[in-house]
């Protein structure tokens, strides 16, 4: 009796128990009968382009290029990495920021006379260990004239602690490349080894591109071969115009064109079409915080395309094109590219832009984009010394309700942008007080790679809802406050949406009161007898940089950015607000929250079937 | 191939698949001829006493009466629960606090033909439903003349959600009792059955009792018939005297003397021992804060028993006892007693009081009593309407430094202690920064049911060992701050340690520096435009009755609590400080917390063995 019940609590399926010994013969023969039928399945035929439809080199040199495709019915991504000079082995693997210790790694390696793959993860001292568990499963390995393609799944989730859990957004590659064999997994210094990381977006949607239209025209909008400026952060405007006369269009793609070798100093780039308004704009070539620019200039803020590091060629819906040309639709364009330029090179020649496809065939529906998030103020500021600090920006009721048609918008694409304290970005859709559904969010979110991201399904947006947008901060490598600002060491909270149909809300953003920040410091202040005076006089970044942080004033400032009143920035194109009281407005409150998604795990082993005992 | 990999996948021992009913009719089977057994084994043998050794009624008639055992190698309870006029059918659980919603329970019921036992568990609205997992485990039924004997034992940690977790402290215990045959489980109406609670600790230490000396005499310390005052609260004093000459003697148990019917009215009871450096002091028969009280009483503080609602007899261990009597013991005691009379009953006399066993055989070590906590000010407050507040006192290295004896002291007991807001008390031991151990912990404590716990094992605290005591607090119900104070509507945060050998040290506690909390009421007051008033001429208590409460001044004052300096009592006996400067000190600060314990369940089902993968 009691074998019996232990051999069931074991098992869930109450079976006569096996030793491990002969579980593990039988697993390896069928390990080897499946690799045999794999390896002649595979023998003459190359894989299919088709079958990995995305591909990325992991290292700069392209020794490694890794292809991938997803499967959402079942949960798993099935890669193939192509190993073009195969040494000793590989690693392979991700991690939550691209670090190699506490990392989820498939390993191939030999001894000198046989090869092994295996399923590891390195400790927070990167030693690494194989898996109790292993879940990069080896579909095949095949040898080519170009190298050794080895195939592997991975469910999307695990249920080993010590994997990483493929989610929505970015993700962290890691490769090693070992030279000499290894007697052992244990024995691999992965210190020692050259190694490095690429970031991906693993977990593609699920969406065909649409075909191009047979008349199809491009236009580029690059810089007239700029001298990128020697200093850390650059905002550069460039004024263009479309050929008069030209009629209304729809922009259905665009994609950036780099001038080569500038890849690493283009941060990001924007296309803004000017205010309708003004008959001729000035044309200037310069920094966009330059006293010499045209103060006209600040009225071209009706964004065309978006492109940041790391982002690909950008296709709206088949049924939306973004508008532009015609009446009613100025002739100027202002490009803005922000060079980050952290190693202040000198004379560097700039060419770079957007390409614009565009259709005089138009679309039912013409697209829009809208900024969500924080005002770029210094009022929204990050102590220093932290791990993990939120803002949230706020798009409120009132607003949608104001700027929203009846019939509500639809967001088919989301650009998530920080400067380089990001973490992690999300924004959520509420309706009346009530959590409703993630619009996009990155929980792996990396400065060094914004894409605009198609969304997995369309979110629609209704009058009234609301839509939070949180950043995650890390200052725990700065010893000064980091304010809300444009300059690269300052930071945003932005998730730009793209839409349709077209609305005039361009801009959907808040920060906290500026009269509650005045309270704040002069609370601190008090707080400390003034022996530190955060005079008023001073700009709002210097008190900031003169709090004394600790876990008080810190705790103080993250209860008030929870707590004060908002001004909401609910604005048309033209930087004009929507009619409306936007001051001290009430912070929304949630009173239901999303559930965060749990994984799926196999059920832990019931000891007992669930049904009363009959009594005698 | 396919089909060998999906079963591999299911089940961790690559078995044959059993059907579920196959598995079901195996089961009951099995249950049905282990109970023929049990039921075989227990004819005509009455279970034996030993068995279970603690034993309580559930109800106040007595009709149900629970007796347990602990095996702490099983990490499992066995219960004998006797049902003496058997109905319809009963429950018996475990809940949070006592609350028949979201409980886990034992069903025993019957359809009017049969009767049958499960475990089940209620939901937020109070609706029964079958375990998923059948955890409370049938071990055998017996009528006998006075009533049913149910056997069942049930594991601390069961890992199944819906379980309650048997913890250290106080458990909730809930019954119910049906009067009328049921359908089903779930046709039981919980609310419309004839219920209650009775809170036991249910985990109690693997301890034996210590045999009395024969030369144990005993000695009653009780008020003199008191007409017990028509108030919410009072503290009764009374002050008694040991007979001249009388030598040092060991007490080594004492328990409470409750004068019939007052049971519910006296809350707690101590007595003190007067200081010796007083020859005589005035007799006295009144309430503790009347200003007929003769000051010297204030020098009567040397605790030598303590009882609490709930306490059952006090032993101390066999090496040591409480000394009183002979040189340099005062032969005057002061009797407390807390009456609680919040039906503000009239003209109700009382006798109770504490009866001493002592021995003249002194054993090896005096014990002592040490308050350890928060000191009784209204600078520590929780704000209303809050779930789970955390107030914390320490008793810092500083003062263990100074006080404790270089081989340290060892706690055999504790005794926690709040007012009616207390809902968790914990006391940690650090050193170093480092948490070492949980002193005593009650994460289901509750303010009618605190004993004197011995404690699993005895606790060395060294000198600069840091002890550090939190309590939890729930004010939901309340409109207005609760400061910290003697009535019963004002909190405490206090663990009695019981210890040996004896020291100087009777009351290590702390408070917020009183400056902090000017400067939070004067904080809170800029913050509100000085809308309210907080003016220092008034009290603390109706300084913080004026605050305007809301998440900004609730969470300024957590955080204060947890940032500003304190002001450590580092006592003797008499009510004076250890030599030393021991305002404004800074908070003990704690590199590494101790882990949450999780409980141990059993591994999920692990897929595949964790061995490389040989290539060929």
């Amino acid at each position: 009796l009691a074998s019996m019940q232990s051999s069931s609590r074991a098992c869930p399926c109450s079976c006569p128990s096996f030793k491990l010994r002969e579980v593990a013969s039988m697993y390896f023969t069928l390990v080897a009968v499946f690799l045999v039928i794999l390896v002649v399945a595979l023998q003459g035929s190359a894989p299919r382009g088709n079958d990995f439809p995305y591909k990325v080199p992991l290292d700069p040199q392209g020794l490694l290029e890794l292809s991938w495709n997803v499967s959402y019915p079942e949960r798993a991504v099935h890669f193939q990495l192509l190993v073009r000079e195969l040494r000793a082995g590989i690693l392979f693997g991700m991690s939550d920021r691209g670090e190699f210790e506490n990392a989820d790694l498939a390993v191939l390696w030999s001894d000198g006379h046989s090869s092994y793959f295996g399923d590891a993860w390195s400790d927070a001292q990167g030693q690494l260990h194989m898996d109790s568990q292993q879940d990069y499963q080896l579909l095949g390995a095949r040898k080519a004239p170009e190298g050794l393609y080895l195939l592997f799944r991975r469910a999307f989730s695990t249920c080993d602690p010590k994997d990483y859990l493929i989610e929505d957004g970015t993700v962290h590659l890691i490769y090693g490349i070992l030279e000499k064999p290894v007697h052992s997994l244990q024995a691999i210094n992965i210190s020692a080894i050259h190694r490095g990381l690429q970031r991906v977006q693993l977990l593609k949607p699920n969406i065909s591109i649409p075909e191009l239209p047979s008349d199809v025209e491009t236009m580029e909008i690059t810089a007239p071969d700029v001298v990128i400026p020697s200093q850390e952060t650059t905002y550069w405007c460039y004024m263009a115009e479309l050929p008069e006369g030209f009629f209304k269009h729809h922009i259905i793609k665009y994609e950036a064109v780099i001038t080569a070798g500038n890849e690493a100093l283009v941060h990001h780039m924007e296309v803004f079409q000017c205010a309708a308004e003004f008959d001729s704009f000035p044309h200037y070539n310069g920094p966009c915080d330059s006293k010499m620019k045209p103060e006209r200039l600040n009225s071209c803020r009706h964004v065309l395309a978006a492109w940041a590091m790391g982002a690909q060629a950008f296709y709206y819906p088949e049924e939306a094109g973004l508008a532009f040309g015609g009446p009613g639709s100025s002739r100027y364009l202002r490009l803005e590219v922000h060079y980050h330029n952290p190693l202040v090179l000198q004379g560097r020649r700039d060419s770079s832009g957007i390409r614009l496809y565009y259709t005089a065939s138009l679309r039912p529906y013409d697209a829009g984009i809208m900024e969500l998030g924080l005002v770029y103020t210094p009022v929204m500021a990050i102590p220093p010394g932290e791990d993990s600090f939120l803002l949230t920006g706020y798009c409120t009721d009132k607003c949608t309700q104001l700027a929203l048609p009846a019939a509500g918008i639809r967001i088919f694409a989301s650009q998530l942008h920080t400067h380089l304290a990001g973490r992690k970005v999300v924004t959520v859709l509420a309706r009346a007080g009530r959590e409703q559904q993630v619009v996009n969010a990155d929980g792996h979110y990396s400065p060094h790679f914004q894409e605009i991201r198609m969304l997995k399904e369309v979110v629609a947006v209704f009058p009234g809802d609301e839509l939070i947008t949180t950043c995650t901060y890390n200052t725990e490598d700065r010893s000064r406050a980091t304010v809300g600002g444009f300059g690269i060491m300052e930071e945003m909270c932005v998730n730009y949406l793209h839409y349709y149909p077209l609305t005039q809300l361009e801009l959907c953003k808040s920060a906290m009161d500026p009269g509650y920040l005045h309270r704040y410091f002069n609370l601190i202040n008090r707080f400390n007898d003034e022996e530190v005076c955060m005079c008023p006089r001073v700009s709002i970044p210097h008190q900031f940089y003169s709090v004394p942080w600790n876990s008080f004033s810190r705790d103080v400032l993250k209860s008030l950015y929870g707590f004060a009143p908002i001004s909401v920035h609910c604005n048309k194109s033209s930087a004009v607000r929507f009619p409306g009281e936007w001051e001290k407005q009430p912070l929304p409150t949630l009173t239901q929250r999303l559930r965060e998604p749990t994984p799926r795990c196999p059920p832990a082993p019931r000891p007992q079937p669930a049904a009363p005992i009959p009594l005698d």
